[in-house]
């Protein structure tokens, strides 16, 4: 029988090892997870072998008392669920973990036992592996209400906070913040979605400014990182020193929690005061589509990407299988000089969950609200598989701008799919006639 | 070609092979089932790498008619699709085995092709591994019902018997029976669910006795092993010989078959005589809770454990995904004087589907509906994996009763998931510092 410090030893050892795995690109010819599952490398990006973040990884001290008097069985006193949908950006900032120079950081969805999810800050030296927690999770301030005893109105559930270095100095973390729903007393699975606002300058103390007003439930609000002037055209063409600046939100409107409503998708609505932010008129940008993808739901991912040629982003979309819901990962462009314009609408989706992917907590689900573009014009996708797990893709600026261009459009019609590959066909064709 | 008996001869090798398989407790460094999929060993208890009943434990004879003139091409005459909830104790009595001792013995729910369930006894000689099944499924009679035709209601389904070894010395089988709901002839799918009650001595001959009555249906009905007196208190506490007992039930109230209500969770009901048991009043002792592991459904698992500190209880909960439900176990204690009263209510889950546990019929499901604590101490948790198949793992008296009350409460909102965490990072903060 070991002794409890050779016990706690092996635990240590074991996590380090976890943490400190190397990751490996899922490439022609390697050895890729559950292969005989997953679909072989498209070239638009490259999957990587290890999840990057999963329960496992939290720190020991969230989850072990090490006191031997207290825990000589060195059982788990508080058990983590789940790490998921993570907020993502560069970090040259200070590090609880004494770290310095450019990392990535993620803001990961820690869910526990118990159900209820929280942030904590994870960093990497490279993006890919060798993520680390910081010590303790976020403490996360309540939300300002006037209207709510003690003038807070405490969430049950908060998850999935995409992270915004707006123009404006701060970094914005924009959430779902999840209550019951009150009026609704009898039903205990009745709730309401609306957009927590947090703002921070340290990625540890955060300033909660009050949820986001809206007629209807939100879920998946995003900060657009740039400010608008009142018709939602970028500043910069606009030089007048009067003109008004405005905060940008996509949305996803909801009639209800759960029911996304007869219409919507994706919505952007302006902002005058952050620090009050409510949303009075409401334009869809990218709309849900019968027998598309995004029938069911259609959300933004993380903030958009500026790139020479427009805003470059990352969605997901639901639809309804027999065995549950479907969220898969697609993108789309806007102009630079109007990012409620799409110009360009790949067809279909970008990523989906494959072999070990499809398994966990609940089946069937990518999702991502992180991504980052790098100095060399990598970009890294942070997406988790079945609300279970992280994981990174990684692509590059040029690729993703030629996929978003040169994927034909979704003609929602079977027959303009077959147009589309019989197109295709006949390029090839007569492109091997030339050689 | 291999001849008729050549095939035979291999496929009762094969079979043997399957049932002697040793078990292996997945520790740390251990070759765990779909390791990557897996959490790490949490030290409350251990879990083994195989399951220990599966469909194709069952007995060939019971599919196979091994004729050569009537089954030529030895198939399957009879297809059994799953081996799941099953009830447990120990057993020193006969077996139509011809073993003797002290054995394990369960009490399987066997799911054929047809979809339906009935009961079979399996029985090991370790609790761990070389299940094998008594020769013949039990014959279950079918309930006495005045009111019904020839004073019999046929079930349609039998299933989750959990076995309770009463002090009246008799061992009782409590279980779901599942019938059409004929007042609704045009829906196919409209079910009644009541509680059956069968009797025995010997685990192959089952009395009947007419199905609890209960104004609502009734799932997850389990009797307490001992008498209470008409306050539920103990008869030991009251030793006048005037004082009436009764058996105590835990149930789970329905007010439909699926639709499980707007309240209750666990209920517990005194019943005079066994024979024409009916709920007349009935006390939720651990309600369903919004955004816990209980928000759709809440009910006991088998019969709670006698220990010095207390009874402690295996129950599952349910909540709701994208992707249907899911099923989890958590744990929970009352008191000796009070089997009413609840005195640990660990946070949050205690066991849940991993890796390949997650597939199967009914995936994200962990069901238990028996268990048993050994003359060692070691506690034998038996559970099934998306209502497919059988696995155990194993703890102890004494680390079950440390998790159910060291583990900190579900404080029922994020931040207080967030303040449990941080206490457990400054505790061993200081152990840190005091070494």
């Amino acid at each position: 029988m070991k002794t409890f410090n050779e016990r706690v030893a092996a635990l240590r050892q074991w996590h380090e090892s976890l943490l400190g795995r190397k990751n490996i690109p899922v490439e022609w010819g390697s050895d890729a997870p559950l292969a005989s599952l997953c679909h072989a490398p498209n070239g638009i990006y490259e999957k990587y072998k290890y999840p990057i973040l999963t329960a496992d990884h939290t720190p020991l001290e969230w989850r072990y008392d090490f006191s031997e008097r207290d825990n000589p069985h060195l059982m788990q006193r508080i058990m983590i669920n789940a790490t998921l949908n993570s907020g993502a950006m560069k970090w040259d900032g200070p590090s609880p973990l004494g770290t310095s120079g450019q990392r990535y950081v993620l803001v990961v969805r820690v869910e526990g036992a118990d159900r209820k999810s929280f942030f904590a800050v994870a960093e990497s030296p490279n993006g890919i592996d060798n993520f680390r927690f910081w010590p303790e999770p976020i403490t996360m301030p309540e939300a300002p209400d006037d209207t709510a005893e003690e003038g807070l109105n405490p969430a049950t559930n908060v998850y999935d906070m995409r992270l915004t270095r707006h123009e404006d100095g701060w970094i914005y973390g924009v959430f779902c913040a999840e209550r019951h729903d009150d009026s609704r007393p009898g039903d205990l699975s009745a709730a309401t979605a609306t957009a927590g606002i947090a703002r921070t300058k340290d990625l540890v103390t955060w300033e909660r400014l009050p949820d986001l007003k809206s007629r209807s439930q939100q879920r998946n609000v995003v900060l657009h990182p740039e400010f608008v002037d009142a018709d939602g055209k970028p500043i910069t063409h606009h030089p007048s020193p009067t003109t008004q600046k405005y905060y940008a939100f996509y949305t996803r409107p909801q009639d209800g929690f759960i029911d996304t409503g007869s219409g919507g998708g994706i919505g952007w609505a302006l902002v005058g005061d952050i620090t009050h932010a409510e949303v009075c008129d409401e334009q869809i940008i990218y709309s849900r589509r019968y027998h598309t993808i995004t029938e069911v739901k259609n959300g933004e991912g993380p903030h958009p990407l500026k790139t020479p040629r427009g805003w470059l982003h990352l969605a997901h979309g639901v639809r309804a299988t027999a065995d549950g819901l479907r969220y898969v990962l697609y993108m789309y462009m806007t102009a630079l000089d109007d990012p409620t314009h799409v110009i360009a609408r790949p067809g279909g989706y970008f990523l989906v969950p494959e072999g070990d992917e499809y398994l966990g907590d609940v089946m069937n689900v990518a999702f991502a609200n992180g991504w980052l573009m790098d100095d060399d014009g990598r970009v890294l996708i942070y997406y988790a598989s079945a609300d279970t797990r992280m994981h990174v893709a990684v692509s590059t600026v040029d690729r993703l701008i030629d996929y978003c261009m040169n994927t034909p459009e979704d003609g929602y019609f079977t027959a303009a799919s077959v147009e589309n590959i019989k197109a295709l066909v006949e390029k090839n064709r007569r492109c091997a006639k030339q050689k």
